[in-house]
Formats: C-alpha cells, structure tokens, sequence
C-alpha cells in the first residue's frame, strides 16, 4: 500500500516535481508496444541523480512495492508493464553521457541516454555503436541491455550484449553492485554483466553502464534487390551467407510489407515485386566493391530482376529510411499489429519464410513478413483486430504454430524483442523444466520479496 | 565420505576402468599451473557419455561430494585445484566435435575437446574459431568456456565468452538445463550462458557447448618491430590503437623476456632489445596491406631501431612460436613462476609496463614482462623460489602492489586467467562489498550443498 507517508518520503528522495499520482499521468505508462492489457501503477517516480535511484530501489523494497524500470516504453514483449500497486520507476531523467573515452574506445551512460544519441555522440570521435534496434531513435540505452536489443546490424556486429563491457546496477537494497570492466579483458569474479544483460530488469537496478566502441567503417555501399518469386530472395539469403560474405545488414521485405512501406513513405519501391532484399556492405573499400560485386552476381544468378546500388548517400539513407518504417506502415493498416520475432539458423531462412505463407493461410491471416534475414531473425507481421474474438482466436494458434515451426527449425522464441509477458509461458518449450526452476532460484535468491518488474521473463 | 558401495556406485555409471583411487593417480590432479598448493582429492571419475556426466553429478550431489571439472588443468589461478575429501570429474573422455555447421558458422563440442582441434577442425572448412589462449595446444574448451579464456587476439576477436552461443549443462541436482541458441540473436529466458561463462565450474556441469564460428580472414602479415627503449615500444602500442587500427595480435615482449626466449628456441630475436612488439595484421589483403604500412611507418616515428615484416608463413610461424614459448622459455629460469595478469584500458600501457620496472626495483625481485599489449593484457612473470621464504614475502607484496597499480590505472585483477583461489581475496578490491554478497546469493541458490567447486572465485 501506497501512504501519504511514503509518497513524502519518495518527494524527499526524488523532488516534489518528480513524483506523479495523477491517473493521467500514469495511464501513460500502463503500456509498452506490446500487444498486451495495459496496467495502470499506483506511482510513477523520476530519479534525476545515482542517489535518489538508490534510494527508491531501497523504499520499494523496504515497503514491498513491486518496481518497473521504465526507459522509451518500446518493449515488445510486455516488458514495461508494470504491476497495478506498483512503482514505474522513469529513466528519461538518467540520461548523460559521462564520457566517451577515444583512446580507449567505451563510453559510460546513464541509463536513460537514447540510443541514436550516444551513436551520435560516438560518430562525432570518429566511433561506431553498432547496435541499432529499430526503436534506437527514441529507445534508451538502458532498455537495450535490459533487453539485449538487436537490430539491423545483427549479422556482422552482433547485438546489445557483445558491447556491454561492464555494470554498475543497484541490488534490491539498493546497495552498488559492480560489474566488468573499461579494459577489453575481464575474467574477475562471476559474469554479472553476462547476467545482467537481458534480465529484464528484474535482477537490479542499472545506475552506469560501460559500451564498447569501435573505429567507424571507412566505407560503405547499399543495394536493393528486386525478386519476382519470394523462395528466390529467400534462397539467395542462404546463398550469400554460404559464400562467406559478410553484409552489415540484409534485410528481407515480402511483397505485402513493400506494398505497405511504398504507401507510407513513397520511396519508389516496386509495389509488384514478390519480395526485396535490403543488403549494405561496410568496411574497408577495397573488401566493400569486392563484396558488393559478388553479392550483385549472388543476386542475379539467384534470380533476381533488378539490383539497384545506391548511387550515394542520400539514396542509401533513403533505403533504410524506407526499411525503417516498416513497422508504423504496416501498423497502420488494422487497429492491432503484432510483431512476431521468433528466430531461425540463417541458413533455415528459406524454410521460414515459406511457413509464414503456410500459416498466413492455414489461420486466414493477413501476415506481412520482414526482417534480418541475414541473422535469421525475420519479423512475421499479424495485422488485425483485437476486439474481433474469433480472429484472435486464430491469431494466437497463428502464433503458437509460428513458435513451433522457428522451434523445429532449430531456432530460438525470440531473436531480439525479449521474454517479458509475451513469450515466458513458452519457455519451456524451448528449454527444459529444470532451466526454468534455475532461473527462478536465481531470481528468488536475488529478489527475495519479488519486486523487481515481478512476472517478467519466467512468469 | 567416500564408501565402498559408492565406489561401486560409480563404477557402474562411468565403468570399473574409468574410477580412480589410486595414490599415483590422485596425484596427477592435485595441481594445476598456477602457484599454489597441490590438494590430493578422494577419487577421479572418467565418464565418457553425457548420461554417465549426468549421474556423477548427481550421486555428488546425493552424497555431498565436493566436485571439480578438471580439462587439461592448464588453470592459472587455482581453479583446478580440488578438494582433499573431494572427486575429479574428468573430461578427457568427453571429447567429441558433435557438428561443424558450415551453412550456419557453429560449432557443437564436448567439453574435453582441445581448443587446438576444433580451430584445425573449423579452419579444414574455410571457418575460424578465434579464441587462442596460450595452453590452446593442451587446453579444452569446457575449462576455456569455465574460465572465459582469452589470447593473442582479443584485441580484435574478442575472447571465449564472444563465441559462447549456447551451453547445455547439468544443475546440481545432475537435470539439464538448456541455455542460448544455434541462432545468431537469442533473447529467450535469462542469459544463463553469459552467467556460465567464467563460472569456474561451481555453477554447474557442462554437457554440450554451442560456439560460434567466422570466415576465415583472407590475409594475414607479421611483423617485428625492434625498441631500444622499453617506453617507446609501450607508446607505440597506445600510438596503434589512438590511430584506430585494429591488429589481429599486438604483443609485448621485454629484454627480459626476449633473452629466455631466445635461449630456449634459438629463432634469432635480438637479445640486446629493450623490447619487441610482434604484430599481426588480417582481414581482406588490402586493408592488411594498408594497415601494415600504417602501423611500420608508425613503429618508425615512435622510435623503433628496426621492423621487420615476416616474407613468408614460415618466418610468420615461426616469430608466433617464439611468443607462445615465452612461458616455458621463463619458467625454466627458477624454480618458481608466477604469471599474473592485471590488465589495464590499453592507452595506460605505458604507465603499467613502467610500473612493473618499478616494482621489480622496488622488491628486489626478477619480473619479466610480455603478453597482449593490444588489449591491456600483460603478462608480468614474477621469477622466483617458493622455499625461500623471505623472498616469497617481497613476492606476494609485489602481486598486491601490481593489482593496486592495474585498479589505480582503471584495469581489473585478471583479464583471461580468471579468480579461482588465487585472486578470491582480492575481489572486494575491485567492487564491492554487495557484489560479494550479490555474487554468494547466486551461488548458494544455485548449489545449496556447496559441492560445485566449492573455494572457488568468491572463496
């Protein structure tokens, strides 16, 4: 139970001005971009310093209050939907950069730093932040790690976790806990940064977190392939990633997500092509012309009826920009978007692809598929409506049959969105019995009292 | 209590033939290579299938038997050592490549498959398996994976943890828990691989690991680079990484070092050098050439009296062979060797390889000093006679002024050696109190009878 008491005490630690009881300040973080019932929390809290982040994470759990770390709300998996007598705790006030260290290639964030921000930051020493989820505009560095978010860059660069370095998080009372290190080498005491990333906040508090940077690729080249049979795009996947070629991006778009991307964006994509692939080369120059002209002929030889390199810049950042908004062109076609992530071995892409057809079929769905399919990460589209009760019926045995299908390929329930709500009663599915009874021996003897974003992950 | 019935219950689980009690045997396994008590266990069990791994864990766990995994016990802070009324889980026998999936770039082992073999294995398909540490020749991958293991290329490639996509392991209680993907993304459940890794086998017992694979670089070039002062050699190394070239290897090697390693393997290295730096540049043959003419025109300008670049594989070969005999080449100066391996951001080299001169003068003791510059991953080799008491004193002051001075500069206590015995005590130093105890709360969940390598990383 929230007290007058206690919201005093929360003044105290955080400012007046940073306590919020208000039902419509609250409404709006009853939900994330996930397809899930919105829940209301009894508080919202904005820490604007280490301290007063320590201090709230101690309150909650002195006074048990279940607590939901809240960066930009676009977790897809139910992440940062909070519990109804719980505590949002809000990032967006945590949101420094407290260096960029050139000669030694890290930066060090507060945990509310947005995404493009700190890639931004990092461009103008000359350094890359690789990972690059398709929310980085607005998404905070904080969700990334919670989330181990992935991104376009997935095939070549690898997600949020292979460039956290080290954490320094609050324990569930609120006591620092230290984790990794600035140096490229760290084997002292347990991988806690291992644990941590991904955790959906449900482990700790983060208060700093150190990123690997890397030297900016010298160069780099775009094409758009162009297909009239959706297995030829798929197949020539597998045929790049055979060859050994590694893209910085190859992103497959079927014909029903290039209809409604054009629609959205109007970048002259062909509205009749049965499917495009997205393919950037980055790197050295020399490695960059030789790989963009063997993937050229990868494509051609593969079928395609068009390749198209970007001829610069501005035709390149066209491309993505027009691969980017996927999500919102598509969102707008039916009340109820959702965005599958269920991940396959690259080379299983081709079978993948062709199950999304299957199902979209078998279930009387509209499916758009997109995704990285050079990670074997594609991202099934179901549009509909949720108030319609027997078509959500089929959506959710739709969904079922796209987790077995990613299962039975060898591939994994979530690429890149996270467990969250959305996918924990899956689990087993993919794992065993005993990994979940580990997890929650983990999660019990870290949190004893159950509040750190309770439900998350293993239910 | 190790019975008569229990000896025969093992045996009927892992054969009469793989069951150990002999004296001379129990002997083999009472050392590891770090400098520090032999302990002689109980028994040493050989399984040699995943259903015999399973049921030794478990009648341990029934019995309260305190269990090491040991590889090929190249370990160098303890983690090998067992305990006296305890068993030896061997992994020899284990010692399977399961799969090389050359269309999807992983690897599926044992644990007890050398680290040497899977890489010959990879590189027979055009694959690359980066991770190098110096035992790779003896060393498995169930201890590297055990104690994140690092190497000559971590500067570029990153060390174990950065090819760990997935484990399979048995719980204390000898059930299988499943961890990670075959997938290049996985965001399902908690990242238990990355708690796995580095866990020094007290948080369960390897089955099968699931490792990542590359491309094979296309070129390679090697060269020596020859100072006449220690401190020009050091700066030259920050100098590489401030100009953004990222070589494959960047190795330090003081006159100290050169002199025993050209007394052992005789392959012409300048013996009156103040230090050498032995480079490695690979990746696509122009950006090798490019990177190669940078980094010689750099050596030159930072002072170096000569660079020579290796003309062929057999003169690259044999410039590697001489670095990976730097510790053999030491450790037959003395009776005893202590390798640390403090690890400091790589732009405070300088500072680290001028302290180590500091306190050689300072405890009046022989450390000769080489390893992984490029990454901030020296090698300070401590040169000495455990029986002399008196100086054992001055060298137990010196590993602690070393750590202080690797911590003062922004590093950590080990960056590939991991903490096992030798390093426990000194953790707090690095973090914090509730890391310690954030750290047993995993543990103890996780292993309520303290059987899994009991002693080990948090003591």
């Amino acid at each position: 139970m929230i007290t007058q008491t206690l919201i005093k005490e929360f003044q105290n630690k955080v400012g007046r001005e940073n306590v919020f009881t208000d039902k419509a300040d609250l409404l709006t973080y009853s939900y994330d971009a996930a397809v899930l019932e919105p829940v209301i929390p009894a508080l919202a809290l904005r820490p604007s310093d280490s301290e007063a982040l320590g201090q709230v994470v101690r309150l909650c759990n002195e006074n048990r209050l279940p607590l939901t770390v809240r960066g930009a709300g676009t977790n897809l998996s139910g992440g940062t939907i909070p519990i109804s007598e719980g505590v949002v705790v809000l990032t967006n006030a945590l949101n420094k950069i407290l260096e960029i260290n050139e000669a030694d290639m890290y930066a060090v964030v507060q945990p509310g730093v947005v995404t493009a921000e700190l890639a931004a930051a990092a461009e103008a020493k000359g350094l890359f932040y690789p990972p690059d989820p398709g929310s980085q505009a607005v998404s905070t560095l904080g969700g990334n790690v919670a989330e181990n978010a992935g991104g376009l860059r997935g095939l070549k660069y690898g997600v949020t976790r292979d460039y956290v370095m080290g954490i320094q998080f609050f324990d569930v009372n609120g006591d620092i806990v230290k984790t990794g290190s600035r140096t490229v080498k760290c084997a002292t005491g347990y991988n806690l940064t291992g644990l941590m990333v991904g955790s959906e906040g449900t482990l700790g508090v983060f208060n700093e977190i150190t990123l690997k940077l890397i030297p900016l690729p010298a160069a780099q080249k775009a094409m758009v392939a162009v297909f009239d049979k959706m297995e030829n795009a798929s197949e020539t996947v597998a045929a790049i990633i055979a060859s050994r070629i590694v893209p910085a991006t190859l992103e497959f778009m079927d014909n029903f997500t290039i209809r409604a991307v054009e629609d959205y964006s109007k970048v002259g994509l062909p509205t009749d092509a049965a499917a495009l692939l997205l393919i950037e080369m980055d790197g050295h120059p020399a490695q960059v012309e030789e790989d963009a002209d063997r993937v050229e002929l990868l494509c051609h030889k593969m079928g395609a009826t068009s390749v198209r390199v970007a001829k610069d810049a501005s035709e390149r950042d066209s491309v993505w920009a027009a691969r980017r908004s996927a999500l919102s062109a598509l969102a707008k076609l039916k009340p109820t978007l959702v965005l599958e992530d269920a991940t396959v071995p690259r080379s299983k892409i081709p079978d993948m692809v062709q199950a999304m057809q299957d199902i979209a079929k078998q279930y009387d769905l509209s499916i758009g598929t997109f995704g990285h399919a050079g990670d074997g990460n594609l991202h099934p589209t179901i549009l509909t409506d949720r108030r319609d009760k027997e078509e959500w019926k089929r959506v959710e045995s739709a969904i079922e049959a796209i987790f077995d299908k990613a299962l039975g390929l060898g591939g994994t329930l979530s690429g890149e969105h996270g467990t969250g709500i959305a996918k924990s009663c899956f689990l087993e599915k993919e794992t065993t019995a005993a990994t979940i009874v580990y997890s929650k021996r983990v999660k019990e003897a870290l949190d004893p009292n159950n509040i750190l974003n309770p439900g998350k992950i293993i239910g």
